[in-house]
């Protein structure tokens, strides 16, 4: 079967440089080789293969989890890769596991929130893994609200030591990734208290296990917190519950960068700025929109390329039924995907550069960006996340009845996808926060006060409020600056609305409260209006590349079109469009689902992912999909035996009327 | 622990006679009683706990259910349990299995299309479960379109025989449940060939497996297909794979109710009617309707209870912290939802009527109401699956992080009933089904012939193009000829237009093709009709009870007016209303929503579900959710030991930089 290709008659089809693609959704050359080098060594490593983790029992599960990241820690030191590559390596052996937690939350923590000493001490032992560490902050009564934690980290002066306690049931430490069975040490956030006084919540390094035996440090109650959704997915990791009774640390293991406890247990702030935090979190969400449009892409790849293997309906005469990536109602439903993928891409490139943006206004003590770009980060997080769940799971529908099966891959990246919506801050709660800073904004216009980065389109709320759309035919709705205009209007009317309507209330917080449902609306038309500029912004970028600037300006334009159409309401309720201008971008939609049909396997091949990544037999790249959905059946454990475990205690009897007699 | 009541608080706000709902939610004292004895039967019988079934291995998953199977066989003989009564004890069991196959399909096929003679041949047998039988339909290569169903019937003179045969890998059957390796016979569909001549697609009994030792019969490749979506959930089902080569059955195994083969192999079409085969349909899409409405309440029971229980934010002067059912966000995505399974209920109660009615006119020889009950039932059985899948999720986020444990129920309860979605007809085929009976409506509109049943607005259609919707304010939205003219008004005026835009095509078919994605969203406009107005019948029932009609009311408007809200841009772009009544409906929305709140417990706990049903610690009746769940962790084959497997090999070199000489 070497060299089939079931796909090439659509390869064939393809109108742009596939390969030019590739480094634009790469973000470079460099990152291009990089991470193909890296998915190339994972790929071809027998020991990473994926093959037959859905199968596997939690233990099994798990242990071939420990297996994987000590082979990966191996081939990283003994290819002397660089942390970038590591980074790779790590991300395409596609298997949540403790070190996600060591890497991108224990060693951050330390980097951000550690004195000098405290890095000089701890960094080495972690880069190493001579300890492996994990983040405890969210406990069993107590997730989003950090500051209604209730464990407590009290100074005891006679020691000069900290007493981390458990004080309840519900303030034990509930979820951290490798606390279960792992990880040797952890970050813990606790209530401090010196003196009497309570001084807020803070960071504290604890160890947790013997460096030895491993085993628990005498006061700590440590196990895993048992099942998460899916088969594989997330119990490959050691999610953990954490007790403690009176644990007694050394003074300089709490996280003194920001505020320092003396030895009389007295708090002290420091010269840092607090705001420091706000940077991490716009770093560690900008990861989550790159990881969401990684993780729709993969789902849209498998959709995609399924979509053109399966034939259903439409034979006329005996022939061959017609491919459903050809039907209209699967073109609606897979290509504003499709196009979805691309625009995170973009919106996620942009995050990376605002990171960059704040860190280097911080270093400088510039702090009046940060506020807009917490919003931004925490909207587009929201925002991306919760399609991105949605979409995955509407990829495996539109897979049709195979999709179900874990062969095709698409369970696992469901069940594996979906906690994005929840960690790193719920996602309504996240929107609740972005809907509070635009009527903060709103309030705030009169005042002369101007906003800024993405909310400086409401700077022009006035022009905004009384602009008409000017589409005239479905080929206005090509126009970007048309698009733009309808986004910002709807969401500068939808932003005014709903501060006219707070301001009805005479308790602003009552009426933040009551009004919330709608507020969400408004914050949500704000990130859809962000995601739709950073595409169009991108499309004025010099892209090499031939036909490639063609086909992202048709996706681009399937992304706010499709929006549009979804969110019709808002576009109408608020005056932006007329119900005519709507039905001609409908029109529109259409017709760029033609163009897009003949390009949509090359646009999902840009992607680069490997087959071993994709871990999809419908999204294999050569589209052999039937004969190995036949052999892939036959691994399952109960094709073992021909006649099942169980046949003859529990169905013979019932055949042969014996039941009355038999003991089950 | 025993007799504590966390929730007691909130049940005893509840402003309406728990037991009457309990009863108006059955359909009857009778179906109550019934239930309720069936469910806790099962629920106190150890032989059927649940406990542990996500932890299981898929062997010893599937060895469980064959024993659970059993013992519910056995109880049901032993308390000679009637049909009804087994119906429910068997649903209460709460696990796939092969027994749902061997009732639900292969009985009934029998019943529907065998002849007397093969109904007294085969049905004392199934009655017994001296054989078991399965539904073989569906193929590796082919699911939605039965006619181009592979597996060949080749009727061979010289032995009276059918040869029944794959020809290709594609036309392997694939998916049936029970097939995998319990069935011993199964309905195989297969294409019927005599003379050298097609004759369609037509059932046949194939015996599968051995009486005596269960080994497959020659000629005969049999198995499971492998693991699907989840944990527990359907893999406790052997979804099977089958491929013939060349088995002969006797001629008398081909279901001959309505087409007979002589001896001679001449095809005979008997005087009954083929209609019977939608009347079928109508009963099993009823049946998918009425387990949509369990499923979903299943769902909004126990993130209602979970949503009272949990507290976040807004504590102040740390006193305890909101609850979360408070906030108007939690309430804006779960009292529509609550809404929704009562709405299912009741239009899964009304299809009864309807499938009774469809059977009577049909012995009658009366073909008229046919299409419309059929097209009704496809559009329901679309609407309220695709909602209750959204919906279990929605759910499950709406518990936060804790939701993603197996110990919530609803990872299982999620990837149990998705394949609701695909199996009896593709959600998106069945709503184009809707829309070509929609379009063939209005075509027919001048000619006089008047539209029956569900589609009798229609008959209006001048009036409802016309009409304005004179509400002023919100208190005008409680009225149910508003509502419903609002709906009626929405779903005729887009059909009308879909049809316009029909009738621009030459080719009536491409028009169906390109414009197919806009009809679905006709039929799902229609579909949702059905069900508000199908509600506001309900209300004007006799409900007895306290209170009782009331909560149905604020529930009936909040499904109502949440549809208005979420498919805003159909009511707007038709000029059914004004922004500033979508307005006004948006306020009632949330004025429902506060009326809602102190009976949303005492409204969930009306479904009466056990707390072994509901399999959730997040769903307990007594809402004592932390220490279960604490307890709950423990259970976990991980913590079986404190240093887990693997350590040694894995961990402890890695810690002790020993890695390069470590064999992994």
């Amino acid at each position: 079967m070497k060299g089939v290709d079931h796909l090439a008659h659509e390869r064939n089809k393809t109108e742009f440089d596939v390969d030019a693609m590739k480094i634009v959704w790469a973000g470079s050359r460099h990152a291009f080789e990089l991470s193909d080098r890296m998915a190339r060594l994972v790929a071809s490593d027998p020991a990473f293969q994926k093959d037959g983790r859905t199968r596997l029992g939690r233990k099994e599960l798990f242990k071939n989890t420990l297996r994987k990241a000590a082979h990966a820690w191996k081939r990283i030191l003994e290819l002397r890769l660089t942390e970038e590559e590591a980074g790779w390596l790590r991300s395409f052996v596609d298997e949540p596991s403790f070190t996600d937690l060591h890497w991108g939350m224990f060693i951050p923590a330390i980097k951000g929130q550690g004195t000098d000493e405290q890095q000089q001490k701890w960094l080495p032992l972690a880069y190493k893994m001579q300890i492996i560490g994990c983040y405890a902050q969210t406990e069993l009564g107590h997730g989003s609200n950090v500051q209604g934690l209730e464990t407590t980290a009290t100074f005891d002066p006679e020691t000069d030591e900290f007493v981390i306690h458990s004080p309840t049931l519900t303030s034990s430490k509930w979820w951290p990734g490798g606390l279960g069975k792992v990880s040797t040490h952890a970050i813990v956030y606790a209530r401090l208290i010196t003196n009497g006084q309570e001084h807020g919540v803070h960071g504290f390094i604890v160890q947790l296990r013997s460096l030895d035996d491993h085993m628990p440090l005498p006061g700590l109650t440590i196990g895993d917190i048992g099942m998460k959704f899916g088969n594989g997915a997330y119990n490959t990791m050691d999610n953990g519950v954490l007790k403690f009774d009176h644990i007694r640390i050394p003074r300089n293991q709490m996280l003194m960068r920001v505020l320092q406890v003396t030895r009389e247990g007295k708090c002290v702030q420091s010269n840092v700025p607090r705001q420091l935090i706000y940077g991490t979190m716009v770093f560690v969400r900008q990861t989550i929109v790159a990881d969401a449009s990684t993780a729709l892409s993969r789902a849209v790849c498998i959709a995609t390329r399924y979509s053109a293997v399966r034939r259903q309906f439409g034979s006329q005469d005996g022939g061959m039924e017609t491919q459903v990536i050809d039907y209209k109602t699967q073109q609606s439903r897979l290509f504003p995907l499709l196009a979805s993928a691309y625009a995170f891409r973009f919106v996620g490139e942009w995050l990376k550069w605002l990171y960059t943006d704040v860190t280097q206004r911080l270093q400088a003590n510039d702090f009046s960006t940060l506020p807009e770009a917490h919003a931004c980060t925490a909207g587009l997080k929201s925002l991306t996340t919760t399609a991105t769940a949605d979409a995955i799971e509407e990829c495996r529908k539109l897979c049709g009845g195979h999709g179900y099966l874990c062969a095709s891959g698409l369970p696992e990246l469901f069940a594996v996808y979906v906690p994005a919506c929840t960690y790193e801050g719920d996602n309504v709660v996240l929107l609740l926060q972005v809907a509070r800073f635009l009527m903060k904004t709103v309030s705030q216009l009169g005042s002369g006060k101007k906003p800024v980065g993405t909310t400086a389109y409401l700077g022009r709320v006035q022009d905004l409020l009384q602009c008409c759309c000017d589409v005239q035919t479905a080929e206005d709705w090509l126009k970007p600056s048309v698009v733009l205009e309808a986004f910002e209007a709807r969401s500068a009317r939808m932003c005014v609305a709903r501060a006219q309507n707070l301001s009805k209330f005479e308790n602003p917080e009552d009426g933040f409260a009551e009004l919330s449902a709608d507020l969400v609306e408004a914050a949500v038309a704000h990130c859809q209006l962000i995601v739709v500029s950073k595409f169009i912004d991108k499309l004025q970028q010099d892209i090499p590349g031939k036909g490639v600037n063609q086909q992202l300006q048709n996706l681009c334009y399937i992304y706010a079109l499709n929006l549009l159409h979804k969110y019709l309401g808002d576009f109408l309720s608020t005056g932006c469009i007329t119900p005519k201008q709507a039905s001609l971008a409908n029109d529109q939609l259409r017709s760029l689902y033609s163009k897009i049909r003949p390009n949509a396997i090359a646009l999902a091949d840009a992607f680069n992912y490997t087959d071993h990544y994709l871990g999809s037999v419908l999204g294999r790249y050569d589209g052999n999909v039937y004969p190995k959905l036949y052999e892939e059946a036959w691994k399952d454990p109960l094709n073992d035996s021909v006649v099942p475990d169980g046949y003859y205690e529990y169905v013979h009897p019932m055949l042969k009327q014996q039941l009355r007699n038999a003991r089950l």
